[in-house]
């Protein structure tokens, strides 16, 4: 071997790894892997691609990087970032460029921010997002972290990214953890779409009572139009999906129990924290948790049959341009949620962050990519400081002219017991969105009552305690 | 100042301090309290009752006290616990009890029970419910940590405590961290109860359009029968108080943004982290959130006004029986999603819980007693196994009566564009509980298609993987 001089090293060379130093490669610069397992060294090394070099000793790997080096970590989150960086600080030197571009829990990337700019490295906390094939032919990336570093590698950064109006899907997000924030939220936003979707299939099967064929005419039909998305295209196909030799759809063999890696608890987790409400990507999150409790659901099935009910039927009284309407409707207020997330924590956390370069990179490469996306893209252009994606006008303009549809979907699978929590959330969240007063009166009210935690008046100043028993 | 042993030692004299005190002198117990605050220490001295006495100095204070020394804390939680605790290991002696009667988050209690048993010190991390007035006349009291410390001081503690059909409504609720865990729950039961009548308060005005005396007299006939609970106690008399020399009530000059201390948000953190669904608690805990943005709420107030609805009217079809139904319903099922997540943490913190206890000691004293908490307590002493309170046979009875009820609010608050979120989020969760076969196959489907993270496959054991694209 030759001690050629690699522009990038990645360490973690599973599909993801191995993807992303093949788009690497493919644009001409030479990239070298790292991996513990020694089988995936070889698999990466039986590409034969002359750009790529697997190695298997850590320091042959860091001492074929051209310096600067730059070490980009896809390894599992949490203990193992921290052991893999600990290691890279026997060998490599101040100065040098390291990116955890996993899924990282945003306040461990804080962490090591601060602990490795004291140290004298570059640290970059980067969310990857558009899956295996992302990767290999061009994710949404999300670095925040060091600047100075980024430009080091944004020249790479920008050629692997996918791009939309010929441009990348990638961007500086802001300061210390202000990139795998970004992931996550946009992990948030993942969960909230994929239960609606899950809830429309519900409807359509359920309450619509729709073949398998139909389902796909309706998905096909919806991703041709406004919806159009990559959740919304994968899911037309996994309704024309049979495996070799069977008649019937594989999503049907499938167990309804939904897993979780954890990004959206996540979400839901920071959110309550900083006091946002994204009551969707909560119920997204709990619903998952629910899918899970099997036996439980099938003795519960038993014992509160449909037949409790007045009306025995579940057919719902709606069409599907309604459903489309109320999916809309919903799919807006997960978006907005998220959003409006990033716009608290941005307040907070003081990242730096520009909500239309956000929407901007995930228009392209990334799961929550959509036609929707470049609405949002256009609120957050036209006003950077937008508050909340409610108040654009042009979305304003499109919800309102979905509430009614929502509003009778809602109607009708409560009463007919058709279970779509998530849809409920969204049009739970608009009602009190718009509700200028709310009953939070009598919750002051209740809390100064029993434990003398005060209220707050009217057009006043200050806080008032009252003794409201005799 | 004679140099009296004292039984009992209170450090924090805020009036829950100084209430328990008076409560405890009452029980014929000599009591010593310490404060910072030398005002709360010279307002405890005035009340001139000879079984207690304030300390400044925080050595005199503990060398007043009978060996073993039992020292309850009620500061606030957070750093503020654990300085006070370093500044009582200098003055207590080993063997000496430490009661945490304050809301910490049951880590923060877990770490302390673990740290202090090293020491030598006992450790009980106490709930306390009931505010000033249970503090005062008999709160429920949740203590979990070391059991031999709580059989020194249990005699004490059931004195004080509130009695039920002539039981105190305290126990020894497990290890460690039980008893701030069970209390943490408690609030967060106590937080998707006061959303649902808020809410319930919103139909009453804006559905029904009901006037305030109208709304008390459905509270206080509510609270005459199966819905009787503390909070539907106080809700009635907050809609019948009014400051001397008004003629409105005080609740309508109240501000609609609800404060919040975080027990509910900690409520909603801790069951995502167990993957345990509580649907109800996470919404209220948001939107208690969404009051907040009051300047948001108000703009989208002007450009989503109701007329954007085909029927102007905000009036529903439904009449206050439906209503009670409806509220029953869901609160049994903000009840049952809170057992939920104490059987699901008694499973992976071996606390050693009892359920029945549980029920049982909140019958009486604290903020969610109810008359409903009897047939949880009967359910549980039916059979402590019970995995979940939908599967008890009178409780299944009672809330099947209720579905059609609460089906037709849902459907007409939702035509109408009156927000219930909690409502919702108690329909959602019900017709998923009962759903067999929820669509969370296409959630699993979507998830292997874009990340490959395997699925499940019905009656087949192991992890599969499909390469959906050709």
């Amino acid at each position: 071997m030759e001690n050629i001089q690699y522009d990038f090293g990645m360490i973690g060379l599973g599909t993801m790894g191995s993807n992303l130093l093949q788009n690497i490669s493919d644009h001409g610069y030479r990239s070298a892997g790292y991996d513990l397992d020694k089988a995936k060294v070889e698999n990466l090394n039986q590409l034969n691609q002359e750009n790529i070099h697997g190695f298997s000793d850590l320091k042959e790997f860091t001492s074929s990087l051209k310096s600067p080096k730059t070490v980009m970590l896809l390894v599992p989150a949490g203990k193992i970032v921290d052991s893999v960086i600990n290691e890279l600080l026997e060998v490599l030197d101040k100065g040098d460029i390291i990116i955890d571009g996993g899924n990282s829990h945003f306040t461990d990337t804080e962490r090591r921010f601060v602990d490795l700019e004291k140290k004298g490295y570059h640290f970059i906390g980067m969310g990857v997002s558009g899956g295996e094939e992302g990767a290999r032919r061009g994710p949404s990336m999300m670095p925040g972290g060091d600047k100075q570093a980024y430009e080091v590698v944004a020249p790479i950064l920008k050629k692997i990214a996918a791009h939309v109006d010929g441009e990348p899907t990638v961007a500086y997000m802001g300061e210390r953890s202000a990139g795998h924030f970004v992931k996550m939220v946009h992990n948030g936003i993942e969960y909230a779409i994929m239960q609606l979707i899950s809830e429309t299939y519900e409807i359509l099967k359920r309450g619509l009572q729709l073949s398998d064929a139909e389902i796909y005419d309706v998905f096909k039909k919806w991703n041709d139009g406004r919806l159009q998305s990559y959740l919304m295209e994968i899911t037309r196909d996994i309704f024309a999906f049979k495996k070799p030799g069977e008649n019937h759809l594989l999503l049907n063999d499938i167990k309804d129990e939904a897993k979780a890696k954890g990004t959206g608890k996540w979400t839901s987790q920071a959110a309550m924290d900083l006091a946002l409400p994204i009551p969707i990507i909560d119920v997204a999150v709990s619903m998952r948790d629910l899918s899970k409790y099997k036996d439980l659901r099938t003795k519960a099935a038993e014992i509160y049959p449909n037949s409790l009910d007045e009306n025995n039927s579940r057919k719902l009284e709606i069409n599907t341009d309604q459903l489309e309407n109320a999916f809309y409707f919903a799919m807006v207020s997960a978006y907005a949620q998220g959003m409006h997330l990033l716009f608290a924590a941005n307040l907070e956390y003081k990242y730096g962050l520009s909500l239309d370069t956000i929407a901007k990179i995930w228009r392209g490469g990334c799961i929550i990519r959509s036609a929707f996306l470049e609405d949002i893209f256009a609120a957050y252009e036209k006003n950077p400081e937008l508050k909340h994606l409610f108040l654009d006008k042009n979305i304003q303009e499109n919800i309102s002219k979905s509430v009614s549809s929502i509003r009778k979907v809602i109607s009708e699978a409560a009463l007919k017991g058709i279970a779509i929590p998530a849809f409920y959330a969204s049009m739970g969240y608009f009602d009190n969105f718009r509700n200028e007063t709310m009953p939070a009166n009598l919750i002051q009210a209740q809390r100064d009552f029993f434990g003398s935690h005060t209220y707050e008046l009217i057009g006043k100043e200050g806080v008032f305690h009252t003794e409201w028993e005799d």
